[in-house]
């Protein structure tokens, strides 16, 4: 029979895929002998059936669990739901990758009407059992039934003000009973069922409600965020309780080994005394600096240390864990490689290399390379910082400038992103519910909770900015203002905050760039020792390309020179030219074009000074750059041509498929006069910088859209002898070459003849998934969300490259070409360039560079070291 | 050193790749010992040569032609350019395939001031000898330099008017000395040189002239019309002159040994007494038919009835033939494979079989499949025909009911054809230029010319109708009106005309379709002996339907449901689908659907009574169903909302790519309920038809547009569930397969994993096409020419498969899927499937079936016979 349940003792760290992380991890700290309360894992796999078997849990895994259950009751030497001795569990999810979306904890699970009795006996302390039994309740009825935490929330505080309590402490264990009785008649009014008193239902409840969370929309949001797969499943960690609320001899908190903002080598966390975990994370009291430990419970403390230590010696990297204390005894109920911003990742490596703890190949492995985005975005412009007001502090949660307009809701954050506003999310404090709200702003400001709130730590795993525990920040959820240092600010006013300092401004501070340098130029150096691919840029100007070679760029792989002609003195010239009515007419138009994309690749090479330069040919369907209302009128005007007659040539030029109409080659092709001028001005550019830089330029040039070897041969004879013809013009000969862009499936399909005329491929991969999925990128948002939803698409396929499908047809072309040539060329452009497991990915079938944004430069050298590194294990 | 010149003696017939129709035929005829004028021919890799070489005859061919031609003069005792005795010759062009679009013919090569008089002295006969240099001149400014032949008949009418003639053999042999020097000086001075007079520059400036005539407009259209890959050439063919124009006892004549029009076996042809060669082709006198020849010349006619059964016996095939009789002596100047209509092909295939010439499998593959299309359209309506008057009668050119509005120049005639319009183009006589004008139209109908005429040999290789030598019949061009039969009918006015009767009719008359009996019967029972591909229809109405199953089909291969959905009682409902606000609103629009499917669905069932037929689910993008203008008034009444908001709706409707949208699987995956009320009523119509027609019906549902098979999975869930639920109501069990298009590239690519999920492949060639290319079909059009002209596609890959490319794809995927499933059932739809070639490429790779329009379907039944014989030879 398949085995479903593991005790923690039957587990290792290596299994983390069968146990998720939380689970592994219990199971590897009980093996080296920590002190962790006993307890077992229901499977990933036992999700998974779950889900294939229509949402009904097997017996077997029930009687499996029941098993497990027993042999606790024995070693605890209580039992479950008993009046006397009672053992209580905690139920917690935990996925192969540690998941904010999904459900979290419910303590205290075993207790009812006849268990809190015995609790209270045990115990001699019937405030705490009532306590725990009222945690409990709402816990249960908010994760498990989905009755919201805050109406409880109204119950607890109407009877408060009924008793004249301020405070919750104040609570007799009277009251508690009350609230108690309170809650459950609450639970009934709005379920129709009494609160169930049998543990058994109670926890196979809760099994069930761990397995559903999996699929629930925030996990589906973050999976997507994140890159994880919807097969996975999670797995359930039963365990059992101990309390951290039994008084001030005990407590709960959360800790790293190192400081997971910055790096620092410094024990970090946080703690509360007499509490139960949740309301740590939860953020709703603002918990000590767990320092104070040291000062409350210095034994306990030292145990603690000694404790991290291991940890972090036994895993090799910075661990993040929860603990426990009862009446002075210390548990540890979770640990894990922490969550950290880029910069202390960098950090972080950086220190445990110097320390020998682990290597060079090691720390590059260890950065996500992506989150490197985080260091490469603007820092606060310091002269434009000065004329703003500062109007308070809260905490440094993460990392980053952040300057935007203050929207007080998710929702409301996400519809002016998408009118294009900058956006600040504020929040008292936030929850899974806030996740997408955080994903779109430009940084999150919250009011409660503490460096390890749910704030923080979400923040931090995405690379956004964060200020936490701002608590002298007043917040009108109704008038949808805030007041903070005298300033009343309503929705839709600029505020500006520091995450790295916590300050925060009123008004929009200038941003400016970032630069590479220390631990990120360390390790840059370290990335380009190991990667084989070459990185270049997407850059068509020269403020990119020259960001792009601070970054570390090798070239330029894609200068799209559409993007030249959108400038305002240039538009009404390309607008002549495509609506010239012959021949001659369009050469007139072209001869001032050619000025221009003269300058603009003069510009180029010379900022590149050797690096190669690839200059793809006029892509675009012409109708792009068409004029519309009041532009008509003047260009009608300048052509001397009437108004009707110019619309009407608009309209002409209506396209209904235009991603799939005439652009790329094909406008090379009907009109050879426009790749003749872009040759024209990319060899007389090539010639005069060649001067200017003291070397040869040699120019790529790349004949977008080809689906024929023929469309090639066509429009390269057309480039030659242009190009001939000004060398021999000026008397100078340069190399160049002419290659093509590899975006349709058939390109891909008949690499084989196509090389036997290209120098290059660079594989556009926009454009390749867009046909080789039949998906129009602009129109797929439509429905998109619907295949998220239900599981068909587990990422964007423009975001990160569909490896089975178009990673086939690049494969193919890349061997194919090869074959006929082995000395092509090949390379990768579009989105897919600075996309980590896309770089892997062209790593692997031997592809020799990819180009990519010039932000996304050294994201990209830094996975391409992590590709060479792992095709080399 | 290669050969580029052959002489008649050194080919033969089956060297027509390097020698042409033309030249390998005179070659066959010459070793056969017939009466073949000595000559020699310059292959066709002379020809393509001389464009690799930019435009310039190599050395080595002139050389290599100088010798044949010297070989030559000793042979016939005569020098090139002699004053005393010149040898003359004809230069013709000749590719594989006979190709009416190039330069065909100059004769008389090789007179001049000096020879002309040789010729005269010679003969004895000066005015033969100058009106052969008169006919040189006009012939070679003509065809060598593009200077107008009716300039030249402007000069001849005027000399004639001042002499007071009315026909040319009124001219005296002063009159054309005057007449050649009159063309000499009219040569000069439009071409700003002396006429040539040497024999060997004359010779090297035709030869050239007919390389370049391979690619000239009219020959790459028609290329394109008739699949001729460009890099073919053309050969050219120099052979000495013998004179038709000598006198009465000379003449010259076109004949086929069999009918071309209708078949029958009978010496059919032409024949004029005292002429050259071009005055019969271009119809400008009106020729004796050829039985004429027995009267005027017994013993020559004997003579060549007996060469005509040699030649037919000896390439067992009809044959075409050219003849001139010089002073009583018969020689032949070319024979050919006939061309022929339709009709004709049958009836010459069954005659073969019937006579032993030929075995069943060789008339198979004898008659072009896609010209059956000729018999399979519409005859006129004997009742509508009773109504019209008959106005005229011609000769019946090339068979088939033609009706139409008059137009007059090919130009007018395709402006009209593009507005919709059904056109009749009528010319005095048709010219190469007129070949487009001709494809478009529903008929021509020429004045002069007879059965042998370019219109006519044109019109039965295009398989249009065609009625010539209308004499009675007057053309005013300038105003654009013609009188026939004292009606005036002017441009636009409808005539109607019979090509197989040659009646003419005033007005437009009903046309009904053609049945399939006779020889067609014939043929048609042989195919399905020797085919092994299934014949489906693509048909959504029980008309079409029923017409399929008329001509042979063998199931529904392809039922668009959309289709059904635009008629004017249900559009409505389907909009209230697409823009209801909820789910709840769109299911009330779709219980209206659901009745008018399950009739559609229940009515094709009844047809194909009991054969296969596969639903596709509605696959376009929903936008396309939208109201416009006053509908949308008409929607926004009936739905009861505002008319912006409706407006709105449809505008947010819009897509930028809708080709590569939200449709086809995406649609049933966004909107399951739409997927639903499709599975219902096609269950529900096949439970209720089964019971009709005595048999269980088994419908095959065909997802569109799968890119993963996750989506199929998706789909596939729905329409399983709604069909057992819907089997469970009413107590039936049927059994239905559940299929998939293979129409992206990617679920070719990943076949392997969709055929896990479907039972059968169709692979969607359109949009297959479309996406592989990255060219949208409705876009394509504006520079498809562009692509024909400068020879990058040979044929539009929406016409005729691109096996390259595409058919690659279908390979993979067919042969990943079976791998999969073994039993997996593969077929084709869209245009491809009626496509003769395509039939035969999906038959080499293994497909099932192909499904295809109605009226292609006993094409596809002989296509996919001689896809099936040449396979098995």
């Amino acid at each position: 029979m398949k085995k479903w349940v593991y005790l923690f003792e039957e587990g290792n760290a290596n299994m983390r895929e069968l146990l998720g992380g939380k689970g592994a991890n219990l199971a590897e700290m009980t093996n080296l002998g920590l002190p962790i309360p006993h307890g077992f894992t229901i499977t990933t796999e036992a999700c998974m059936d779950y889900f294939i078997n229509n949402g009904v849990i097997r017996d077997d895994i029930l009687d499996q669990a029941n098993k497990a259950l027993k042999l606790l009751e024995e070693k605890q030497g209580k039992k479950f739901g008993d009046i006397d001795n009672p053992l209580l569990v905690s139920v917690r999810s935990g996925a192969r990758a540690s998941m904010p979306g999904m459900m979290d904890t419910i303590l205290n699970l075993g207790l009812n009407d006849q268990s809190v009795k015995g609790l209270a006996s045990k115990t001699g302390n019937p405030r705490f059992a009532y306590d725990s039994y009222r945690r409990f309740i709402q816990m249960f009825s908010d994760v498990v039934m989905g009755l919201a935490k805050s109406e409880f929330e109204h119950v607890l505080a109407k009877i408060k003000s009924e008793k004249g309590y301020t405070y919750d402490y104040e609570l007799t264990s009277e009251d508690l009973v009350e609230v108690v009785n309170t809650y459950k008649a609450f639970y009934k009014e709005n379920l129709n069922v009494e609160f169930p008193q049998d543990p058994n239902e109670q926890l196979s409840l809760a099994i069930e409600a761990v397995f559903k969370s999996w699929n629930n929309e925030r996990a589906i949001y973050y999976r997507k965020l994140n890159d994880i797969p919807s097969d996975w499943g999670t797995a359930v960690n039963i365990q059992s309780m101990v309390f951290g609320n039994m008084g001030d001899t005990s407590g709960t908190g959360v800790a790293f080994t190192r400081n997971p903002a910055t790096g620092e080598k410094n024990i970090f966390g946080e703690y509360l005394i007499n509490a139960q975990g949740e309301d740590v994370v939860a953020g709703i009291r603002t918990p000590s600096p767990i320092s104070r430990l040291e000062i409350d419970m210095p034994l306990v403390y030292k145990d603690f240390i000694r404790i991290a230590d291991i940890l972090e010696n036994h895993y090799h990297d910075m661990q993040d864990m929860e603990f426990t204390i009862e009446n002075g005894k210390l548990y540890f109920l979770q640990t894990r490689n922490g969550k950290r911003t880029a910069q202390a990742a960098l950090e972080i490596a950086c220190q445990m290399v110097d320390e020998g703890m682990i290597t060079k190949e090691e720390a590059i492995l260890r950065i996500e390379a992506k989150t490197l985005d985080q260091l490469l975005h603007s820092k606060f412009d310091e002269e434009d910082m000065k004329t703003k007001a500062c109007i308070g502090k809260g905490l440094p949660a993460s990392p980053g400038a952040a300057a935007g307009r203050v929207y007080f809701t998710a929702m409301d954050a996400k519809e002016a992103a998408k009118s294009g506003q900058r956006v600040i999310l504020v929040r008292l404090e936030t929850s899974p519910e806030d996740i997408e709200g955080m994903h779109i702003a430009q940084g999150t400001l919250t009011c409660h909770g503490g460096m390890t709130s749910h704030a923080a730590v979400v923040a931090r795993g995405m690379g956004k900015a964060c200020v936490c525990g701002c608590n002298n920040c007043d917040i009108d959820e109704v008038g949808k203002t805030m007041t903070l240092g005298g300033k009343l600010i309503r929705q839709g006013d600029y505020i500006s905050f520091d995450g790295s300092t916590g300050y925060i401004y009123y008004g929009d501070i200038k941003t400016n760039p970032a630069q590479i340098d220390g631990n990120l130029e360390k390790i840059m150096a370290w990335a380009d020792e190991y990667r084989t691919l070459q990185i270049r840029t997407n850059a068509d100007t020269v403020k990119d390309a020259k960001r792009a070679r601070e970054f570390g760029a090798e070239g330029i792989g894609l200068c799209r020179s559409e993007h030249m002609f959108f400038g305002s003195e240039r538009i009404p010239e390309i607008r002549k030219m495509i609506l010239a009515r012959n021949t001659r007419q369009r050469e007139e138009a072209l001869v001032k074009l050619e000025e221009f994309q003269y300058e603009d690749y003069k510009g180029l090479y010379e900022v590149m000074a050797g690096l190669p330069v690839t200059i793809r040919l006029l892509d675009p369907p012409l109708h792009e750059f068409l004029p519309k209302a009041d532009d008509i009128r003047d260009l009608a005007a300048e052509m001397g041509r009437e108004i009707e007659e110019v619309e009407a040539h608009c309209t002409e030029l209506h396209e209904f498929n235009p991603m799939m109409g005439h652009r790329g080659c094909r406008l090379a092709i009907t009109y050879p006069e426009i790749a003749q001028m872009q040759a024209r001005a990319i060899i007389r550019a090539a010639i005069d910088a060649s001067k200017t830089i003291g070397q040869n330029v040699k120019p790529e040039i790349m004949v977008p859209l080809i689906g024929d070897v023929k469309e090639l041969q066509n429009v390269k004879a057309t480039l030659v002898n242009e190009i001939e013809n000004v060398m021999a013009q000026k008397g100078v000969k340069l190399d160049y070459s002419i290659g093509t862009m590899i975006e349709t499936p058939r390109a891909a399909l008949l690499s084989d003849e196509i090389a036997q005329e290209a120098e290059f491929f660079s594989f556009g991969t926009n454009d390749l998934t867009q046909m080789t999925f039949g998906l129009s990128r602009d129109d797929a948002g439509k429905f998109l969300n619907d295949y998220y939803h239900k599981h068909i698409y587990e990422s964007d396929p423009f975001a990160k490259l569909d490896q089975n499908g178009v990673g086939k047809l690049i494969q193919l072309a890349a061997s194919q070409g090869k074959k006929v040539r082995p000395e092509l060329h090949l390379g990768i452009c579009g989105e897919h360039g600075g996309e980590p497991s896309s770089i892997e990915f062209v790593n692997q079938i031997g592809l020799d560079y990819v180009s990519c944004s010039p932000y996304r430069v050294p994201i990209a050298r830094l996975a391409a070291a992590q590709a060479s590194i792992k095709l080399n294990k």
